[in-house]
């Protein structure tokens, strides 16, 4: 079934995962198509994002997010048409910018959504990855907590990712040796071959810690945290004297059930951020930056447009192959920020 | 044997501490009294500062300051007056801050060498202390990196100690609750009734985490570190969304030989930095914060002067004390800031 007029398709959150999710954790169901009350939107999805971030809100502890309830539609950032309005300011066809979730259609409050600027509408989907949350989230954690200058080796893990990507070619662009970490050959070559990065070592090769090590030969004044495991163990001791670390994920241990038994080592990473003097710190895009997304804006879509920072996205087809797609995200299975195409820019 | 002309006094380290420090790891010794040449001064010790972080420099293994020498003096911050100089700005007589480590005498470079004040000599040894290194820590620590906010809930271990004491002191003259840990009714006597915290806490009561819990109703909002161990441990659940942890050392696992076995909470720690998007930095005074010394200085002085902060000292006289306090001084056994008296006003 495709998306059409009488029905809203939806994709609920059935079960919670226990370590990695699976399809059963995930049910597709249909439904009415809602109704707008005064002031509200009836918004069409074209395109869904789907976020590492939204493992953490499948379990029912408190992660950065609320959780999601149990047989409530999995949340989502969507680029969105409006297709019936109660609210002057916006008319059927508008596209915008909403949080719509795994599903057809949504209602929107007019304060919550925002219109796509008419430069946008060339490419509507790149306002939920290089000029959204993602691109977003690389711009700001780089600038203000990172604080690149010229000559420094910067590391991010996940570089041919939404946030990896951008985090190193604007840290070329500040003048660093930037060296990404990816999970396989061909990503690899696209990081350094268009990407443009200094190095990019492959996280699968049995000696990846001494090749990191290798590509690192004046160590690292930042690494931008994304998915911590075995790429942060390979990072802790090549970290120079007042590195800056900032953390807006960690994908790797998303599916960790429980903490692995051996040697704690919380004493050991207090213990290095002590004697080089490091600073690392944890954020989350709109809560903590969100008042800054226009000095994003202008700086990043001239960028964008110029071919200065370049995009890649991993394109799929049909809302019911979201949880699959998504299930392949956390495994590093997508090429570039991933984005499922729910519906036609018209229906 | 006490402080004389004729012979230098000195503790080496005589051998590494396995753990904790025993008395052997130092040795006494004497020798000849060092002759200054140009643009050098002879300088007497009068007032020796131990500190914490000495301990790490007693391991061959790179801490934040090189290693000492097997062989070599102790080293350690000194207020001495000038016995002979061969400097034009410097007279016999003239009280300075140096770094002239567990000695009688030590020469000093000019360009090395602070003259105290005027108004410090009515209590030089302040200026290892409140007036500091330890003050200037607690200072720019919590002021640079805690910012502290009117209403927010602060912590500090080792809240009698040189350090603690003044970060607590002044986050009240900020308008925060303030919470201290120290060990013994004692110590939690004065630094509620003295020191003015709205709390304190004493780590050896076997409910000590419930305890903290119960004085943090709010949770908390900044953790000075400046101990590790189960202080950390008790503050980790606690910690608010946007908590700033200023890290300036981890006294509890200085003289950890190994890391213990158990579950590994390297990702426990990361996850609960991300997910409350919390800011935890390492720092070193001399190093991140030299060039702020006035200012910090400017402020604290008048502070002082007018008994808004107090400050306590625990003087143990005598040069050859100077091993055994230092080794209580890791267990808690001294009660205000450290110094040794090694030798008398004048000679």
């Amino acid at each position: 079934m495709n998306q059409n007029k009488n029905v809203n398709r939806r994709i609920v959150l059935a079960s919670r995962p226990e370590g990695k999710p699976v399809p059963d954790n995930f049910h597709l169901e249909t439904g009415d198509i809602p109704r707008p009350e005064d002031g509200q939107l009836l918004l069409r999805t074209v395109y869904l994002s789907l976020d590492p971030y939204m493992r953490g809100r499948m379990n029912d502890t408190p992660s950065y997010a609320p959780p999601v309830e149990l047989n409530a539609v999995m949340g989502g950032g969507t680029v969105s048409r409006v297709e019936a309005s109660r609210h002057p300011d916006f008319r059927p066809g508008d596209w915008v910018l909403n949080y719509g979730g795994w599903q057809d259609y949504a209602l929107g409050n007019a304060e919550e959504v925002s219109k796509l600027p008419e430069d946008a509408l060339q490419h509507p989907s790149w306002a939920l990855g290089i000029l959204g949350m993602p691109g977003f989230t690389a711009y700001m954690g780089l600038m203000d907590i990172g604080r690149p200058k010229t000559g420094e080796t910067l590391v991010v893990a996940a570089a041919s990712g939404a946030v990896g990507a951008v985090v190193g070619q604007v840290a070329k662009l500040k003048g660093c040796r930037v060296v990404g970490v990816a999970g396989g050959q061909e990503k690899c070559r696209y990081v350094t071959q268009t990407l443009g990065f200094d190095a990019c070592i492959d996280h699968r090769a049995p000696d990846f810690a001494h090749q990191l090590a290798k590509a690192c030969p004046q160590g690292i004044d930042i690494y931008f945290e994304n998915v911590g495991g075995t790429v942060f163990d390979a990072v802790l001791p090549l970290l120079n004297t007042s590195a800056r670390i900032p953390l807006c994920g960690l994908i790797a241990n998303y599916n960790i059930k429980d903490l692995s038994e051996g040697l704690d080592r919380l004493p050991l990473l207090t213990g290095i951020l002590l004697r080089k003097r490091i600073r690392m710190q944890g954020f989350i895009i709109t809560q903590d930056y969100g008042h800054r997304r226009k000095e994003f804006l202008d700086t990043m879509g001239p960028w964008v447009a110029a071919g200065k920072v370049k995009t890649r996205e991993d394109l799929v087809e049909e809302l019911d192959n979201a949880p699959q797609a998504f299930i392949g995200l956390l495994e590093g299975k997508n090429f570039g920020k991933l984005v499922i195409r729910v519906g036609g820019d018209t229906l």
